[in-house]
């Protein structure tokens, strides 16, 4: 059946549990905890006393999606038309658009082990075979042209949840001309772009005309709750692009479009960047103290730490850590085949993460 | 291919037409031109205040759930517990969910002709296979328990979208004991509930405790951009349910969500219903003067008429009325295989109501 292989997210199990304690420090969330721009929230204002309460026409605000062009031209120096960006419910919306567009029933869909774990289930939903490509350290937890084997089109995360590592320049270059030898489809993930701590990622559309792009305001411009994505799609799936998000989703909510409008307010989101570059330094020196931690994350605000030092069942442990010390996190088996590992979100303010590193320290230092 | 059958709505290709004229009068849109309530914007400025950006659970936030219950048995003595109701981003999301839940892969989704395109294209997205049942004057527009053969699931809209026909509380009871009998699922759209003009129409709850129940915030309440819905899951597809939900939605919008807690305000949703019904008393008899409508619409806000005494053809005729006298209307292509009616919705204020009549009179008179 069509949602056999449906996984649930392990962790909801945890929080659910975690509500019976008063203290728990979440090192779970997948989400930033810091406001958007004050002149996103103004943005807001104005929409509400302008009424923008209806919906906008399907591929959503041309302003908006012009202004996303400008941002591809300044970040990346790519010249993206306006009218090959469509907005969507979040990027989830994105995805689904993604794969509907480029897979049929039972063709298969690379994606990363570890990895997101929405892909293979909307992979489920869509009828489409997962093929897992299992990737370590050795090569940044990234995929390799030479794992492209019996695919129709990959997924790649750049960068990656939850190990927090960027594809190189080189390497994107390498897989994207691979796909399109082969004629695989190639979506990208960059929701992450923006939140990079040394080299800014390359997207993919630097290497390939026909790469899918996928991005969205939930995490760089510290929106999440505007449910507002986008893709770049190339001009050959526009048509049904346009035809299939008539249907399926009308538009992108309306406030959160105008809302959009005043999000790229880059002083404010250098400001953000800086903000979880330092939590990930601390907290990447100070949990190597407990845990070992394969790579150094390069961007996202994730760190992949392996526990096989402790336990071989990473949601018996994150139970454990929650129960003994009020810390939630993420088991790998939320992302993975290996139960061994766990992640830690650093979507908390520094005095929060060195609490949960005080109790770290007094259970196992 | 899986979007070899997608269909586009033909009457945007109208619309970009429509751009060359100032004076066009829109009977084509299919969302209120009324505003939501004061209540419901103030609620949204506060929201704004109290910095409500992150994700909700993705249920959606439980009191909002909650008011939702409390309506069902407030309009339809229905005890409905609020962690069966799941909120959705719009009804879109909704239909998302209850394909992918009750429908394999190749199985068979009864639809009416004439009925909203979007039903037959999610099937084609989801790979599954319509099952297009005629539907006529006869029966008012509606499917009787006799056409059922050879399906999985059957979708309904009550009131319908084109017709502006509703089920009585009979014929949904025997469609119901049908479905429940041959373990058909029964969906059944009500997202126009609130906007009927003499008869209010059961839901279809009150007659299987396995009918699934979408409906949303974008008609009645007047909030279309705010894309919020909501599904009434039975018990044995909550888990499902949630699981996927998680994986394609994440949640609702937020700030939507908090504006919904106030969208319940009776005394205004009473004016917006007689608003429309005073629209639909006058178009519906204005326009037999020069249409053949064989039903006269008992909710949503929308008049099915005949053309035939004028064209065979509804995308040319449209193009004609557009050209001609500058009123944008629906084509019936976008709805069926009978290609001799026309949409025409009440979503303008009366006089522009009139002004269409007045051109009507001019070009047909």
């Amino acid at each position: 059946m069509r949602l056999d292989s449906l996984t649930p997210f392990y962790v909801m199990q945890l929080l659910k549990e975690a509500q019976h304690y008063t203290n728990v420090i979440h090192l779970e969330i997948g989400q930033p905890d810091l406001p958007p721009s004050i002149k996103v929230t103004e943005a807001l204002q104005k929409a509400i006393q302008d009424q923008r309460f209806s919906y906008t026409q399907t591929e959503g605000l041309y302003e908006l999606r012009a202004l996303i062009a400008k941002h591809y031209k300044l970040r990346y120096n790519l010249s993206i038309d306006p009218d090959h960006i469509l907005l969507t419910p979040g990027s989830s919306g994105a995805f689904l658009l993604a794969y509907a567009l480029t897979l049929d029933i039972a063709q298969r869909l690379a994606i990363a082990d570890p990895g997101y774990p929405s892909y293979k289930n909307f992979a489920a939903m869509l009828g489409i075979k997962p093929r897992f490509i299992e990737v370590s350290p050795s090569t940044n937890y990234c995929i390799t042209p030479d794992q492209l084997q019996n695919t129709h089109a990959l997924q790649i995360s750049n960068p990656a949840n939850p190990t927090g590592t960027i594809y190189s320049k080189e390497l994107l270059q390498a897989l994207a001309q691979k796909c399109d030898k082969e004629g695989i489809w190639l979506i990208s993930d960059e929701l992450y772009h923006g939140l990079t701590y040394e080299e800014q990622p390359a997207c993919a559309k630097e290497f390939s005309h026909r790469a899918i792009i996928i991005s969205g305001f939930s995490k760089y411009f510290c929106m999440p709750g505007f449910r507002l994505g986008w893709i770049i799609v190339p001009p050959e799936l526009l048509d049904n692009a346009i035809k299939l998000a008539q249907n399926i989703f009308l538009s992108a909510p309306t406030l959160s479009q105008y809302a959009a409008l005043q999000a790229f307010d880059y002083e404010y989101l250098d400001s953000i960047t800086q903000t979880f570059k330092k939590r990930r330094d601390y907290l990447y020196e100070a949990l190597q103290n407990y845990f070992d931690i394969p790579i150094k994350p390069q961007g996202a605000f994730y760190i992949w730490a392996d526990i096989s030092r402790y336990s071989k069942d990473s949601f018996a442990f994150a139970k454990y850590l929650l129960q003994q010390i009020q810390v939630a996190v993420t088991p790998s088996i939320d992302f993975s085949k290996n139960n061994q590992f766990l992640r830690f979100s650093f979507t908390q303010p520094l005095p929060k993460l060195k609490e949960a590193l005080n109790r770290f320290a007094s259970l196992l230092g």
